[in-house]
């Protein structure tokens, strides 16, 4: 079309040029800088789709949540107590007292079960990683869900594979036009694979010829790995890795009846990346603070949390999903830097 | 309905008895202590209710923005600084240097303007306040919108004004039940009265006989007084005070180009008491300088954040608005502790 002014009214004026071009689609500079100008570079078409498909990921959670009856929480980031354990949390002083950053809404989304018997948070956590990778961020947008009534664990790996199907068949309903412009495609996803921790490690060893040096964690390059074997074998861009050894899962993890050095838990892993936990929670009161005290924690620095099991809580579990990280592999892109508008990394406060 | 169980299967088991009875609707126990053991209180019919209408708030106001076309947000919340200035604010170790929690996400929301015209985020907010009282929280869910291309700061009333109207309709159709359950009536909302700050603290207090003691603020006895006048003259449970002194708004506010000792922005009160600030914002990269430099402050120091006017934005303004307050005033409850799940204030981190 061709416009023809009358007249011009003039709404507001730069005081400079822009520093970059901001109608290309494709940055011509390195991620570090283009991250420190931000509010610039993210008016850049690729920058807006990115976002847009954050915004569409997280309108078809909620959708799907809302309509399986899940009930949306807002639980408090100021906490007295990490529910993840490790030396991985902020703290802060908290008019005299100490205080630290929520490093999941764990122990709130459990305690919501009895009241609503599904629930659900989106929003933000913070872990004090030190490292620096292309994969952690400091402070992340947790998809946090929790169900009570499950018969086992595998009721929280079909509940999540249902979300995905619904948020990838809304990305391709509403935000089909994103995608194209990012060159993305949807992973096809049907029954995704379910392989136990143990096994998956020893199938991958066998496969591509790789020694097991920890085993009791998967590290990048097996995750990686793993990821390629699902394809491989099943065609799948998705793999539930089940029963994780006890010794790296948190308190709050039921052990496997069957052999209590693993539990009934998962993580779900896409195209070689970890983008959830998952599994099913401990909801008998003597077997959690038996559990607390065989890790070495002092069931009274729990008191509140405990109020769950104390006073009756059904068989339950739920996962935690990372926003950012599906995005990530979503759109097969390298830095997890790119997929949060403002990330927060060991160097990064601003902008 | 009469069951009768040919087998009955246990699922899981309390450990104690409930210490307080959670089929009554009433708590019969006082505030402070229904708070220590909310996971407990929580199950209470009057608990479920009440964050059923928290829920549905936080679904009409998103489903009316998204349909107005505004982009959702995930701003960080560790921050190199703080949007409101003043000393309310809590910091802490950030890998070895100092950081903030941020009190709003406004430097954010308002970077996102250029990029997506209109924004808006729905997350906690967190404000080192030490006065302690019926009304205020340490940590709250802001309910935060900015829009681009905006004529006068009556377009954000008028915005929030329909966003009311459809959150309101909302509840009414899905969330009777609950308040039905809560003997809370939606108020009537028509067009909403607006009036000059200056002269509805002379009406007040010429009308209710009150001597004007701070001529640059509101005191909550006047916010109450206010919202009766509003009752009283106009039938309205709302009213938007404009115009609000520029020595008591941040450094962002736009003054008002015919009388620059106020500006053009806005609070809405709500019932006695205030739910939202907002206005237009400056967006010109030299005002915006020079009046950072006139309130005390070293542009230096907000480098990132003046990018969005140096390199060019629209016209615009939002608001933010306090979800646990809109509920509070909703429900005629008395304390904003009744309204958040896990409250925090001075005294309260747990649970």
């Amino acid at each position: 079309m061709e416009l023809r002014a009358k007249t011009v009214e003039l709404l507001s004026e730069p005081a400079e040029e822009l520093p970059v071009a901001v109608g290309k689609k494709t940055p011509t500079i390195a991620l570090e800088k283009e991250i420190g100008i931000r509010p610039v570079t993210l008016r850049t078409g690729r920058s807006r789709a990115i976002f847009k498909l954050q915004q569409g990921i997280v309108r078809g959670v909620r959708r799907f949540l809302e309509e399986s009856s899940f009930t949306e929480l807002f639980t408090p980031k100021i906490v007295a107590s990490g529910a993840e354990g490790g030396a991985n949390i902020f703290s802060l002083d908290y008019f005299g007292r100490k205080a630290y950053l929520a490093q999941s809404p764990q122990f709130y989304k459990q305690m919501l079960v009895p009241v609503y018997e599904r629930v659900f948070e989106i929003g933000p956590v913070f872990r004090a990683e030190k490292h620096d990778t292309a994969r952690h961020l400091n402070e992340y947008i947790s998809i946090d869900a929790e169900m009570g009534f499950i018969d086992s664990f595998y009721d929280i790996i079909e509940l999540e594979t249902a979300m995905l199907k619904a948020v990838f068949a809304l990305l391709e309903g509403e935000c089909s036009g994103y995608l194209r412009e990012l060159g993305a495609a949807l992973p096809p996803i049907g029954e995704v694979p379910c392989m136990r921790f143990r096994e998956i490690k020893e199938k991958v060893a066998e496969k591509y010829s790789r020694k097991i040096r920890d085993p009791f964690d998967l590290e990048p390059e097996e995750e990686r790995l793993i990821s390629r074997y699902a394809k491989e074998e099943f065609g799948s861009d998705f793999i539930f890795v089940t029963h994780y050894p006890a010794k790296k899962r948190p308190f709050y993890a039921m052990d496997d009846p069957e052999d209590p050095k693993y539990t009934l838990s998962f993580d779900l892993l896409f195209r070689g990346l970890e983008i959830t936990t998952g599994g099913q929670r401990i909801h008998d009161y003597a077997m959690q603070v038996e559990k607390m005290r065989a890790k070495g924690l002092d069931p009274a620095d729990f008191e509140t949390y405990l109020m769950l099991h104390k006073y009756g809580c059904p068989p339950h579990g739920g996962f935690g999903m990372g926003l950012e990280r599906l995005l990530l592999m979503l759109l097969d892109e390298k830095n997890i830097r790119t997929t949060s508008m403002f990330p927060r990394d060991t160097l990064r406060l601003e902008p």
